[in-house]
């Protein structure tokens, strides 16, 4: 590759060619401080290596809380504040054990976690045969003759073949979220799901799953790629193997946690918000760095930028940090709560947690009103790889807000790496990029930017 | 980040809404072939970790024609053959010494490496004092006075603040290909220039410099950039201190190198000839995994793709990999030639030499009567994210054929991560995503299903 890519840039400048109007010179502005500024990624190190994964009611999540309102301060927010809420207090306890035993092999371990919110398998832990399903109809064609005392191996790969890769991930994720409570409606005595990723490797990755409370609660656990074809291969010869699982995960009382919010005032309108968000809890397998450390420095980045350049917003900009996306989204729910009970007039809310890839544009909801004014837009964006503009669920933590109808944006990034990553041992700060983060933190600084001067 | 997104993906879908024609059919059956078969990821780790480094007139590099030319015919090429050449046969020799002796710390090796194409400094290697500057007209300022005897440290940052890292690139390139020689013109004794980066890391990148034939051909290094701003904090405090510099690299005589081509035969125009393209040498310090052994499997990942597909093309499919990019493009020049000599119809040539990464679309030349089908071919790209279609320079190798009138095209991918890797031990298998590097093929196989089947 040689530097005639400079001439290729300036064409790409041209061939957009759209005026050199105030909002292109700002927006401008916004990329080169995002490029050329990294002090948000290295707080991003800091979470990911000083505290940590840091899933909701673990210490590592008040410290992450605690962290985000002296940073939020630190960047020159008006006001910092706590939102205390409930979260529910699941501890994954001692690192979990499987043991395949198979007339084919010596004993092998095998790499599996608990799922998020799975009951623990008891100190003796749980040996027993497998029974290897695709989906649910095959259990049920099974029946509990079949299933009944052994353990459950959900094993439906992931399908690669879309260019997003949400859909390999929903396609799949019903295993993971569902599938103890269905094995034991059939009377098993565990469940193992095959890890909701397209990364062909030997950690597993983990995720809420939910019990049927009619249902009795049978541990389950998620086991990596590699190790799911291992398991499956010996059962094509061995189908009497028996695998021994042990968990130590419990669940204690719910105890007490925060939503972290920081303000820049509007100059003209404060009291109408603009709402720059992401989830600030992270499963404790990894350091939560794509999912979701990435959104949290992001957003905080958005505040950063607009203070270090002196743009002043007419209205407010808050940026929150919900607490327990991962397991409950209680954070959403209370933030929601009180916007409703204190009658908050919200323009927009915006949520990163994709990860902190390359960003591709946003999809929106309750954007009837704001249609045409993305379609302006989008000439200003492209030039910085924003393509995708598209009608769907925006995120989790605001997507409570939906029925309050103003406008929701979730950030769009490439989504290539983003399931090789998510709640997995992987999910670590090296894995971030940081051009690519604050790239992300940009593309949220020019929508707040566009958002505060047209909307309405 | 939950299971929503299946809803989000069909809004995509329906959103860009194009009727299910036949060639959207067969554009998504190109794409899902590619991502659900790694038979070519699996190749590039063949190519890395097995043949590694290959810069022309290396053993590893006629290795690497071997192994393309068997994996093309292992891949159903009807043809292949090799078209010789000679090549420049530069040695890196020993591993590169780089001593900072200073009065403000214990001696201290810095991190370079010898530049291509660059003279060795003998066995005593040189030691001198260092002259740091950011350009060329810092050196003219400074003069022979300053600078007789001493080491030229050209320290000019690559300008992280464009959304693409061509211009950063390309905006400090001078100072790697043409410092040693500006730099004798004043004295100087060696030269040192900062890596082409906007990683901060402590790996040299490599690349090619030239030499001016007038003056005295000095050794050229490249620095890392954490050790460039060492050397740099240094040279604040210290102005006398002295470098050590030892490298053992060498030039012999030119020899015999090759392209490697393999086709598949059109079935009503076999005359007619459309380039899939890459470089197959690569700078010896790393594995060329995305510059540009990622390019080279995705050329033969589109004959696959069609081979396996069973789409058969009117015209010829004609899978190229260029030897020598790297040093003096005499693969390029060599394949050009024989193309007017036998004057060759080419419909088209694409080439992928910007990095496995995610694909963002083509920069195409000599496209202007293709242009409007270009148009036309939009919505039924821009599904799988190809957003860029621009004109301006192609590629490196393809690029030597400008004047031969028909179109080429440069496979745009995201340039967030490539300057990364570019030339460094860093530009390793690991390095590169599968289905990122997928992707790029699958929409080089898509360009070449409409150029074969709309073009002329």
């Amino acid at each position: 590759m040689k530097n005639y890519f400079f001439a290729v840039f300036l064409s790409v400048i041209t061939c957009f060619g759209y005026t050199q109007n105030e909002d292109s010179l700002i927006i401008r502005k916004i990329f080169t401080e995002a490029l050329t500024n990294y002090t948000s990624y290295n707080k991003l190190s800091f979470l990911c290596k000083e505290i940590g994964g840091r899933i909701g009611g673990a210490p590592q999540s008040i410290e992450a809380v605690y962290w985000a309102k002296k940073t939020l301060a630190e960047y020159g927010a008006d006001t910092v504040y706590l939102q205390d809420l409930k979260v529910r207090n699941w501890k994954r306890g001692e690192k979990e054990t499987c043991i395949v035993k198979t007339s084919l092999a010596p004993e092998k371990n095998l790499s599996v976690c608990a799922l998020g919110g799975s009951v623990g398998t008891g100190k003796k832990g749980i040996s027993a045969k497998v029974v290897e399903v695709k989906n649910f109809d095959e259990l049920k064609l099974l029946g509990k003759d079949k299933i009944e005392g052994k353990i459950v191996f959900f094993n439906r790969a992931a399908d690669p073949s879309t260019y997003s890769t949400f859909p390999a991930y929903g396609g799949a994720a019903n295993q993971r979220v569902h599938g103890a409570a269905y094995a034991a409606r059939y009377g098993a005595v565990a469940a193992i799901s095959r890890s909701l990723t397209l990364a062909y490797h030997d950690y597993p990755h983990t995720g809420i799953m939910y019990y049927n409370d009619s249902i009795k609660k049978i541990p389950a656990f998620a086991i990596s790629t590699i190790s799911a074809d291992l398991l499956s291969e010996f059962l094509k010869n061995d189908t009497a193997l028996t695998i021994f699982l042990k968990s130590g995960c419990f669940e204690n009382e719910d105890t007490t946690s925060y939503n972290v919010i920081g303000e820049l005032k509007g100059s003209e309108h404060p009291e109408e918000i603009i709402v720059v968000s992401a989830h600030i809890d992270a499963w404790d397998n990894g350091e939560g760095a794509h999912d979701d450390g990435a959104g949290v420095v992001q957003a905080m980045e958005v505040l950063r930028i607009f203070k270090s350049l002196g743009i002043k917003l007419k209205r407010t900009l808050r940026v929150v940090h919900f607490m327990d996306e991962e397991m409950a989204q209680r954070g959403g729910r209370k933030y929601a709560s009180v916007v409703e009970e204190k009658n908050e007039k919200h323009i927009a809310a915006i949520e990163s947690d994709c990860g902190g890839f390359t960003p591709q544009g946003f999809c929106f909801e309750n954007g009837a009103n704001i249609k045409g004014l993305i379609e302006k837009w989008k000439p200003l964006l492209i030039e910085y790889g924003l393509w995708l503009f598209i009608e769907g669920h925006s995120a989790v933590d605001i997507g409570i807000m939906k029925n309050l109808k103003f406008p929701l944006f979730g950030l769009m990034t490439d989504s290539q790496r983003y399931f090789d990553h998510q709640h997995a041992p992987t999910d670590v700060f090296e894995a971030v990029n940081k051009r690519e983060l604050q790239l992300g933190a940009a593309s949220m600084a020019a929508l707040v930017y566009l958002l505060d001067k047209y909307a309405l």
